[in-house]
């Protein structure tokens, strides 16, 4: 499957990434972010429900001045502290700043989240390239997208969509701006289960990977 | 229609609360906070589609060590600046933290965030009533709900869906914590205009409220 599916992101269509059984056992909606379009956004609000976040490479997240949000909010006295992720002990979340483009109007809207997903990823591919600092001309904090910031050595630190997503836009060769988008399920108020992501998956024609996939392709790759 | 939306947002039910049409121009769910079931959730994401946030009241809001998040973020390089804003120049954006309930797991599906909605409406009743700080006991940071603090003086400051939302629990007489949701047209990609919005509140037996009403009855209260 993860040849299948890493030719479905290069092409720009979704990925429907489970990350694993023994984690938050949940099934995003993952696609390079420079293929987004407003009816991108509608899908993952409409048939995902979760949150719409960025994942962004952690080399293009430093050269931004993207700190991790629990870094950042430590002055506040209700900070998130080593140990209170209650599926990763380990790690702190993977959340940076929230962002809007500067030429959104509210920020919300299908058209002024595509825009701001679509810069995202310009600025990714421009600060890889050698490109010099410009992303605060194109964004501000506070928004309503919300950036995720991958750990510095991927998946050896950290089993997170945000990390398995990042490794997938490495593999796939494109620009390592990912956004995703959880899905829900409404007739148990909790996450889809991976049967049933997967039956979505099937019916619309996406290709639906585990994370273990993604870590077995990782590693064979690093090792090669 | 000012007296059936307060009746209706007293019973726990959705009103629908449009601005101003020369601000945002958007309508929101909004429900207070300790009527909100993952039934609620649902609704919200499926048929506004935009960020469910919960707004607060400022004496609440000071009460917890709340700041605002243009202000906890300005060591950031792109926090937003006076006049950034489109929609409203004269002030900043009403975001505070974004916040998950200890008790959650992922914090985002529509049980998590059901729980963290009521839980701040009990928080804000307690210290309104004058009870201790239990906040980061209970709630931490960065997390899944995005948390809205209404200005000071409310719609004498400002005039969001913030202030209106908080202005209109004040009015009911109920917890001052309400939750909101932006309404999206995926036709347009754009917000529901206000006739969609007025005509799905028709059609699910909603109040349909416009800022103004909910100013007019504010200062009528506010001068008798």
């Amino acid at each position: 499957m993860i040849e299948k599916g890493l030719e479905a992101f290069k092409r720009g269509e979704f990925v429907l990434l489970f990350d694993f059984d023994d984690r938050e056992g949940e099934t995003d909606f993952a696609i390079r972010s420079d293929a987004v379009k407003p009816e991108h956004i509608v899908r993952m609000r409409k048939d995902g429900g979760g949150l719409i976040c960025t994942a962004l490479h952690p080399q293009a997240a430093k050269n931004f001045g993207l700190p991790f949000a629990s870094e950042i909010l430590q002055p506040t006295h209700l900070a998130e502290q080593e140990g209170d992720i209650p599926y990763d002990r380990r790690n702190h979340s993977s959340f940076s700043l929230w962002v809007n483009h500067r030429d959104t109007f509210t920020g919300i809207t299908d058209i002024d989240r595509a825009l701001t997903v679509t810069s995202l990823a310009d600025q990714v591919k421009r600060t890889l390239n050698g490109g010099g600092d410009t992303f605060a001309a194109e964004f501000r904090t506070p928004g309503h997208m919300a950036l995720l910031r991958a750990a510095d050595t991927l998946l050896d630190q950290r089993e997170g969509q945000t990390e398995l997503s990042i490794a997938l836009a490495e593999m796939a060769g494109v620009t390592p701006a990912v956004t995703i988008c959880e899905m829900l399920d409404e007739t148990t108020g909790r996450a889809l289960t991976k049967e049933n992501a997967r039956k979505y998956a099937d019916e619309h024609g996406f290709v639906f990977l585990e994370g273990k996939e993604v870590k077995e392709a990782w590693y064979a790759r690093k090792s090669a």
